[in-house]
């Protein structure tokens, strides 16, 4: 009985959901802003990204960031330090985001003339995927030390996403992670899908993705 | 509207559970049979830990498994192929197990006869540690490259468990990870929690977990 009644509501919330996203995308196409959702497993290196991503669009692009954790502000105090706008959102125990967390937090940022800004998800590879924030690219972090295996358990995530970051491959070394069986598995799933290897230690393949975002905000900004 | 009703059906939803994972515990205590919840991020070492311990037991204890993945039975396989008994649960995109679903995994094993059994739950730090599993002990694990800082972002987890295993120690000379600081931060939220540091790769440790498991077992049956 309760679990028939949790699927209806959890229908009429989504459905509420998708139709708020929807006005949060349209809204900031309005203003030549694209959001850029960055989701991942705990300790992938979403702020470890988010840090190598300011100092990469210096000077090119206006960044403000989103941070939402269930409960700590370190990650927003780490950017800000770092010098971009950012507001952090406690969930109070969600295990994601959705888009009236979104909407709060865009209220929030002080600042409003971006050419992007980041959400920095809860960490997390199950329900982040199942809600759209509004955002108009998907982007997830898996980290080598996670291994190659999880496109296979958690495929909804590989599934929504618009590009994949291999981050941490200064620990390829160490481990048995096997990037070509993890690009076969994630292709079946998601064939569109672009997957470039980082590490954000080492700064190793930074460069791409700095790449691949300056040109999809030129592209957005169209 | 919809949040309020959804906070109330999760009520309902958490009361039967909890009232279905007490019966669950009070008939496995009649057993002599002792569940334990084990869970972590994706990819923190929750199937290595498993076949360690299989090997750990071997010859003292019969261990069953019940494994749990979104959409997967690569976990089960493995564990099987070592040679424990295990059954693999499919959540169907639910992001943790609950009591109903556990239930369902003790009916599925067809030997009865178990001194411990192993629930390895859905990789996930925040929705596991909120849902009852009848287990009579949690225990989690937390490997070097998520960082120290996860106590301060998913409390939670941390507060319910009776032990917190560091892996993946063999990662520790290529990573900032400060054990004493988060072995602080664990005990600030949980300060009766068991810490022991393994190497699910090199085995460093595993005999202290096994002491520690074996240990409880024997409690257990008094």
């Amino acid at each position: 009985m309760a679990g028939v009644k949790l699927i209806e509501v959890k229908e009429e919330i989504m459905a509420d959901n998708a139709k708020q996203a929807e006005t949060i995308r349209g809204e900031l196409h309005g203003k030549k802003t694209m959001l850029l959702n960055l989701m991942s497993s705990p300790g992938s290196g979403k702020t470890s990204l988010i840090l190598r991503t300011m100092d990469g669009l210096k000077g090119s692009f206006n960044l403000g960031v989103i941070e939402a954790d269930i409960d700590s502000t370190v990650d927003a105090e780490k950017v800000v330090a770092a010098g971009a706008p950012a507001v952090q959102l406690k969930t109070g125990g969600f295990c994601h985001l959705d888009a009236t967390m979104v909407r709060q937090g865009l209220d929030a940022l002080t600042e409003k003339n971006f050419d992007l800004i980041i959400i920095e998800n809860v960490g997390n590879l199950v329900c982040p995927a199942e809600f759209d924030t509004g955002a108009h690219k998907n982007v997830m972090i898996l980290s080598v030390p996670e291994g190659d295996d999880k496109p296979l358990k958690y495929p909804l995530m590989f599934s929504v996403c618009d590009l994949l970051l291999i981050n941490k491959t200064d620990y390829l070394a160490l481990s048995d992670f096997d990037i070509n069986a993890l690009r076969k598995r994630v292709l079946v799933l998601n064939p569109k899908i672009v997957i470039l290897e980082i590490s954000c230690k080492t700064g190793a393949g930074i460069d791409d993705w700095i790449d691949w975002l300056k040109k999809e905000i030129e592209d957005f900004k169209k």
